[in-house]
């Protein structure tokens, strides 16, 4: 892709709760955003919308089940064009916390982790501050 | 997208340290993850690879400037297909700081923004710590 000096010129807009919502739903895979010892970090997940969360599962042992529980965090999903440099992102921020009664979510919608191994703990990040804008083409 | 419950089974493997830069060198839209007040988030930008240096621009009074300059951040870039539950991602960590001499970077070689506006403020993520994983289609 040609990225030599064009000045941005797409039309910025704000995306409204509505739009922000179906975008989520419509879609399975974003970035949860949380801190660990380093600092702040953005990791891939798929997801299902819930009861008005972002759920997703993990291991219980790995870097996400760490710094999650109880502790802020964001979860973006986005889509672009790089032809017309247009694109979407939709941010949620909140709080993230373990589903501790795993049997109130039932099993045929539990999102189940793409990679092998046991991640058998879902984490919910309530779908309370979302915001999203679009870059329309220039 | 059928979410409904089926275990996850990719096979899960790390990327070595060329494989990550090939990928970021290939690619032309990642987030900035960083913290504000609230805590940490992710905001899609658009950038190229620069000496080592992951360089986008942004404008000198917004969330990310306000919060990005001399501050640990990440970088992340990844690719998924939804048909296949496989995908990849990579994840660049460090201190971002703002260009100082813009002069520096050849004009032919700055990043645009895609929004409109006034977006002069070029900022870098090096390079340094740099991992990647890969889902294989299960």
């Amino acid at each position: 892709m040609d990225e030599g000096y064009r000045p941005g010129g797409g039309r910025l807009s704000e995306l409204d709760d509505g739009e922000c919502r179906e975008l989520l739903a419509a879609r399975s895979v974003g970035r949860v955003a949380f801190t660990d010892d380093s600092g702040p970090l953005a990791l891939p997940v798929n997801y299902v919308v819930m009861d008005d969360d972002i759920v997703f599962s993990t291991s219980a042992h790995n870097i996400i089940a760490q710094h999650l529980n109880g502790r802020a965090a964001a979860f973006e999903i986005d889509d672009v064009d790089e032809f017309t440099r247009s694109g979407w992102s939709v941010l949620v921020r909140g709080s993230a916390c373990f589903v501790e009664a795993v049997g109130d979510v039932p099993a045929d919608r539990r999102p189940t982790a793409w990679p092998e191994g046991i991640r058998s703990l879902l984490i919910r990040i309530p779908i309370t501050s979302v915001t999203g804008r679009r870059v329309h083409p220039s």
